[in-house]
């Protein structure tokens, strides 16, 4: 029985893993869509967010069935609450990336980003899958020196996302409010990903060390 | 024993109707300081923004205490489970509040919109308000119906996000690529706002049924 509850709460951080790898993979091709203009690329991000809906759903369920049956106490249970706010956040990511997807399916055939910002978006892009990716470790490895990672590259992120701002707002922008606005919800998008990436590992934090958890508070 | 114990579910529910009424409150507000560039209104938003957060943390403690002293089972642990997730959310809202809040401070002493959107931000934070109040109404009483109302004033929201879509992309916009940047922002808060209240009233409803959870996706 003492297996199988060990078993059990490592299916629900394999879980979390597996999902923290799910939006990386799905951001990165969300942007990759979105530079190369591919709505086939694009459509399949689309899709696969449903798949993450349901890892959500059954890791819900799976947290139920523990607290249930198991009554973890002390850090387990703390790990089983916060894997329930993970796992929403997890989900969040996801929908961005399909957020994402879904303006390059709007703006197709057209490009959905004025050619003089691919670098930055591509930078946010790689960004966004490596705090994923990083999200995914800091779960399995408890590994606080990671999480404290996972934060520089949302502080790059929001400098990405200001430097965006300046962009659109210079006299110099030649391609009217509609880009200007695509521009801001995009880059918007990119952002908050990373922040549900650093809520992510603050929770990791939280459970590992009891300190306190506060949650990433958004740029404007 | 068990009074005790009862007590504790229902002053979680408490917790989290004081927090519905304390986010219909902050947008309420901070939707005033938008119109009326009110900064001393806006200020007050973003401070009572803390307390919200304490709250949330509280809330979360007392999740664990119950799980852990109480092990609650079936549609009680699967309250104490949703209150994590509906915490979370309206810890959301009230960030959303803020952002409003401070799109207020950032553009102060002018205006952070034009003048002819007054209408229809106003009946923005009149749904919003609406739907928080609502939202506190259907966890103090699991209301279903109640819930369905809900789900119309984010359609409501959602037509009004759309519109103000089209009155920034209309060749008669006149007032430049930042208002039209602040205007879809603005918009994109108070659409955010209702999504989170849609998705604690689907936990509701989701712990009154059994019916699978699924969250309502944000508009572009």
């Amino acid at each position: 029985m003492r297996e199988t509850y060990h078993e059990q709460l490592q299916q629900l951080v394999d879980d979390l893993v597996a999902m923290s790898h799910f939006v990386g993979i799905a951001i990165s091709r969300a942007t990759e869509s979105l530079l190369e203009a591919d709505l086939n690329l694009a459509e399949q991000v689309i899709a696969a967010d449903d798949e993450l809906n349901s890892i959500d759903h059954q890791l819900e369920e799976r947290c139920l069935d523990i607290s249930a049956l198991q009554q973890p106490v002390a850090t387990d249970l703390r790990m089983v609450m916060s894997a329930l706010r993970m796992s929403s956040s997890l989900e969040r990511m996801g929908d961005l990336a399909a957020h994402v997807a879904k303006q390059t399916r709007l703006r197709y055939p057209a490009h959905a980003i004025p050619d003089e910002l691919r670098d930055t978006f591509a930078e946010m892009g790689r960004a966004a899958s490596a705090v994923a990716e990083k999200t995914g470790e800091v779960i399995a490895t408890r590994d606080l020196e990671l999480a404290g990672e996972i934060e520089r590259h949302d502080d790059t992120m929001d400098r990405l996302h200001r430097e965006l701002f300046s962009i659109v707002l210079a006299p110099t922008w030649s391609h009217g409010v509609e880009a200007a606005i695509d521009v801001t919800l995009l880059s918007r998008y990119y952002e908050r990903f990373a922040d549900h990436a650093v809520n992510v590992t603050r929770q990791v934090v939280h459970v590992t060390t009891g300190e306190p958890y506060s949650s990433s508070p958004s740029q404007l």
